[in-house]
């Protein structure tokens, strides 16, 4: 269906998300870096557009941008809607950017339409929600609910620490280990799915059941760095011979874990570099990094299992030894809140949006704000799944259909917040 | 059987070795790189020890060590004998330096006997046999026979050009392009083998039929950049997938070429990097290259008719791209002089050692000189096959046991030579 048909307004949302991506270093893809004089730039649009829109608009302790409507009954808490405004370095125009130009335009149809919730309704633009330069990820979104690491705060970066970072940007990280939102009563994010699973079944929504899980593995796998051309094919303890067996069996396994799961799966070796890297010296080392991302727990905990006997079988046919795999890091994969995924199923529904159900593959700040409230992510399609690039696109329309989704679910959360107590 | 009953000494030999062992950076393994001043001070030691076996010393142009026994019969030409002094970065105590030190102390040998040969006898050591910080190898050899490329004179390192540092070695680099050593009646060279057949299986001597071709080819495959949480395990085009699969056909490949070749050929990845090396990247592009090497030119012919045809294979199975394998350089096998070989069977014979023949899989100076004059190489053992390091290790008897060969050798030679023209 065209989007034309909703309150809320598809030109508004082209026109604010074309000026943020004017917003941006010259001479390469899109970059508004967190913590950088364009990043405020971007912000003081985005800002300008709340006021515009007739939101009371803060910077919270933890550097987050937020434009609050009113609502009658405040004591009902806070119904929040928004995503980030930050971008990787060569990064796209969407990612992040349409989910808060998406719940602004929320809040702009509700004004248009003169209609006050009962809750308050706050449009968050969270800070630094990729990786930082300092590092780390979801800053805004940890800061906001007492989950940013203390330690964090002294990383230095540019000459000055984080905490003076989130300073800079208007917050005031001296208060971050108090924070703590027990007005939330429930939180949406709109966001470009960066997979190409709505693309290829022609599916206008996604409804995001859970946030997989990232686990994070190193493998060691050490040989002997003999001559590469008087040492027989025979008798060679080759480590790029036995970590190609490995990436191997990795794709494997974790293409029979996806096929086989209910829920979604996916591991990849990115990282991955050889020593001593010299022509004529047979390698005698590889380091290998695992990015395993799992919906179900159970899936993560199968692949390291199956990795930690497949590395011992490997070490032995090969030759060469392999130390156990190191978990390096590992998140537990976060599900959507089950009342609002109903209440996103029947507003995608209610607008005429094909959808389905499917998991998160990528964090969002949605993992850290579901440890403190209900709160549930929609997906918009993006063309060939590609993200972080230039070649990142999302048509408009879908934008705006997805737009009016989450119109409809603040409507319904409405009514239905707070949730009694599972 | 034991060096102690060759006309050899075996002491002397052990200690110029540990004496020029001694001569080398210090708090690393043992470095003596061509060109600095450790390497001169090295040379300063072989000269003595050139004039103390009553040898007359000189440079030459191509900055080659060489001390001079004059033979009865200049007419007959030149027998040279020898190898190099310089070593890798980080290198071993033998690798060259047993050649030198055996050569020389066939010299010695003879003024001990009062035996004076028809031929003069050269022994040499060649400048810059390994790659050089110039990032050129064999300079010495090439120079000496007019195969040193011009171009390559131009190149600069620590604010000065190849042809100076030549000069300051001693040699006059501008008088290159004329050298040519019709003199030159035959050449011999002892190296440790660098390899572990010898001692697997418990010869004294390696008689080398060949110095291995060396080919390097270079392979790009390209896939796509999808991200690791997002893009499911099916529909990927995996760089590191790809490659991966194409290190193991490359191994498997030459294992059976080597199992089937009458001649020796291996052929190793020691060259892989990927992109973007980032964890949550699908990779996108892997560089590698391939080192082979063949003593039979049409082993190497089938191993790069196989590749071009499994790349070709491997791409459209895997969905990415894989440009034609690129031939980054392809150096031709070069025989050892078969009345040489006949020559250093009997001289092994002679002294009662065991042995057989076998290719190089490395390179050597003897390749150089092999292109103007008969030329052959011995290999004596080394433990481990090991190399290129400070476990490079060869026993002092073995060295000696050479050492009687290459005299039993030269004396052979001294009757036969000049071969006919073949």
């Amino acid at each position: 269906m065209s989007a034309r048909n909703l309150p809320v307004d598809a030109a508004r949302i082209a026109a604010d998300i074309a000026a943020l991506a004017e917003i941006t270093e010259p001479g390469r893809s899109y970059t508004r870096r967190a913590f950088s004089p364009l990043f405020l730039k971007g912000r003081a649009y985005i800002e300008a557009r709340m006021k515009a829109a007739g939101l009371e608009t803060r910077i919270d302790a933890a550097g987050n941008l937020i434009g609050r409507r009113r609502g009658k009954n405040p004591s009902r808490g806070t119904i929040m809607i928004g995503s980030h405004s930050d971008t990787v370095p060569d990064g796209g125009r969407f990612d992040g950017i349409a989910g808060v130009i998406a719940a602004l335009e929320v809040a702009r149809a509700l004004a248009d339409q003169g209609v006050t919730l009962e809750h308050d309704l706050e449009i968050v633009d969270f800070l630094a929600e990729e990786v930082s330069i300092f590092g780390v990820s979801c800053i805004g979104s940890r800061g906001m609910t007492g989950q940013l690491p203390d330690a964090w705060l002294g990383r230095q970066q540019d000459g000055r620490t984080l905490h003076q970072a989130i300073g800079e940007m208007g917050g005031d990280a001296g208060l971050l280990a108090q924070q703590s939102r027990p007005d939330l009563a429930g939180f949406l994010e709109l966001h470009i799915e960066q997979g190409p699973i709505l693309e290829n079944e022609r599916r206008d929504i996604g409804v995001v059941t859970a946030i997989a899980g990232i686990t994070r593995i190193e493998v060691i796998i050490e040989g002997r760095a003999d001559h590469a051309g008087t040492t027989p094919m025979t008798g060679r303890a080759d480590a790029l011979v036995a970590a190609s067996q490995l990436v191997l069996d990795i794709r494997h396994a974790a293409s029979e874990l996806a096929a086989q799961s209910k829920g979604h799966f996916t591991a990849t070796v990115g990282e991955f570099s050889i020593e001593p890297n010299a022509a004529n010296v047979v390698p005698s080392r590889v380091r290998l990094l695992i990015d395993a991302r799992a919906e179900l727990r159970q899936d993560m905990l199968a692949f390291q299992g199956w990795l930690a006997g497949a590395a011992e079988k490997l070490a032995s046919a090969q030759g060469v030894t392999i130390a156990a795999p190191v978990t390096i890091s590992d998140n537990m994969p976060t599900p959507g809140h089950a009342g609002l995924l109903d209440i996103l199923d029947r507003a995608a529904d209610a607008v005429g949006a094909t959808h389905r159900r499917m998991a998160s593959g990528a964090g969002h700040d949605t993992a850290w704000i579901a440890k403190v409230a209900p709160a549930a992510m929609i997906f918009v399609p993006c063309r060939q799944g590609r993200s972080h690039s230039a070649d990142e696109w999302a048509e408009n329309d879908d934008i705006a259909l997805g737009a009016g989704v989450l119109l409809h679910a603040t409507l319904a959360m409405d009514e239905a917040l707070p949730f009694a107590a599972d």
